[in-house]
């Protein structure tokens, strides 16, 4: 077919995916190409504003490496990655909700044991943390593997520091069999996504902070049970309602309480205030 | 505001784009979100294929170099580029119309005198090329400068021979006081658009051709119309009615009449059959 124009072109481009061998792609490949061109119609996207479009795009594809991963970046701060998290693990009330994996999780962390510290050497408040991993049924979930990773008080990952060749702030533990995991880090803050890139530029452009509120990264895997990819915010962060990758929900707040030098949950005497965060995940049973 | 959902997080994103300083920009961007939302909704998309997606647009992005603009690829391979054309330059019957960019286009390109051979030391049948340009209104126009560009007999352009250092198949003309300009070339070929990157593994996944008919790339600027990027398309091509980039339009096709060999249009006598092309282009007069 020849002749295309604004109004059909768009059924011809679709009709040409009537070959695809795989049904699902040729759903989602149709789908994205009405959406797409009905968005261009609606706006009339005029072509110096589709170039800055491909430009743009460009620069986002260009900026990821093996420690950048600036079009998830995009995809976060555009709200599509909750927005998949979401549609893909609707969670029955009492059971620990999922939020975004966000770019920073790296395979490979250390194994380490029980209580042991994840900060050595970092900077910041002291904080222990005791979790409880449950099953909606109720019984405790022994043997589970924990991943946990966090920002330091910079707002940086360890694969954000140029002079840092070592993991820090991540490691895998496992709950024992009471369903317990404890492990000693630093209190989270808040920090904002990188702006570095094109996407900072963009938020700039669109008078948005690039604020995530401070969390503690967890993915929680145990056989029977959907995977748990969530975070643990801190309480009265200032950045709660408005986390720049919306992944903020009431039931994924942790009390971190404030404690006066003095004897630790490990039995350490410190010198310094330190917090302390007591908190229960539920996983869903595979169906 | 926390606790988004799959429902709610549209209104949540968009909301946050009040204060953008730039009324179009948010414009754009609200369109683009509700629609990119919409067609996550829509396939009920996975967070295995959002991935995936994620991958894609991170290879389509380091696919692109100085010579190579896979995001262009992919934005004419989905129809984008030609519908963003259309829409951006309606034409009253009898004015040429405009089609995709495409990109190899290159600046700074030699301007050479009429009748110049901008095809020297390339293989290929040779082709003579003379043109009229006219304003709609009917008078010819003088002093216009025209970009010609097109690929060789393997379908390359320039650019794309690692070996070829300077620019060729490739020059700017200027009409003269009747409207005309003349060129020698080669009859241009069909070829595929590049497969060895992610746009060629999303045509194969697609199970459609990579092909374009033969044509001849010419851009038309002159002082008080609508600048002119339009092709030459070879009559009888096996792939103008499935263009891989949708760029065909009827009034778009030339007459490239074949000739035994002998005297040709510029007097020299050729042992070899070659190819005329006498072609008219109308110019939009700017409002």
């Amino acid at each position: 077919m020849r002749n295309l124009n604004e109004h059909n072109i768009t059924d011809e481009v679709v009709r040409r995916f009537e070959n695809t061998a795989n049904p699902r792609l040729q759903e989602i490949m149709a789908s994205l190409v009405r959406h797409l061109h009905a968005f261009a119609r609606e706006v009339n996207l005029t072509e110096e504003e589709w170039f800055q479009g491909i430009q743009f795009v460009t620069r986002v594809g260009h900026m990821c490496d093996d420690k950048r991963q600036e079009c998830i970046l995009l995809s976060d701060t555009l709200g599509l990655s909750q927005l998949v998290v979401a549609q893909n693990h609707k969670r029955p009330s009492g059971v620990t909700e999922q939020t975004v994996f966000g770019p920073f999780h790296l395979n490979g962390a250390p194994h380490l044991a029980p209580g042991a510290d994840i900060a050595e050497g970092v900077q910041g408040e002291p904080c222990f943390v005791s979790a409880y991993v449950q099953s909606a049924t109720g019984q405790p979930i022994a043997g589970a593997t924990v991943d946990v990773w966090q920002a330091d008080t910079d707002g940086l990952y360890d694969v954000q520091h140029p002079e840092w060749h070592d993991m820090k702030l991540r490691a895998v533990f496992e709950t024992d069999q009471q369903g317990y995991f404890r492990l000693r880090t630093i209190k989270p803050c808040n920090y904002p996504i990188p702006t570095d890139g094109p996407v900072g530029d963009m938020m700039r452009a669109l008078d948005q902070h690039p604020y995530r509120p401070a969390h503690l990264h967890c993915m929680i895997q145990a056989e029977g049970y959907d995977r748990l990819i969530t975070h643990v915010f801190v309480e009265g962060d200032a950045y709660l309602d408005s986390d720049a990758v919306f992944g903020v929900r009431s039931s994924c707040i942790g009390n971190y309480v404030r404690h006066e030098p003095g004897v630790a949950p490990d039995g350490t005497r410190l010198e310094v205030p330190f917090y302390t965060l007591d908190y229960e995940f539920v996983l869903q049973p595979l169906p």
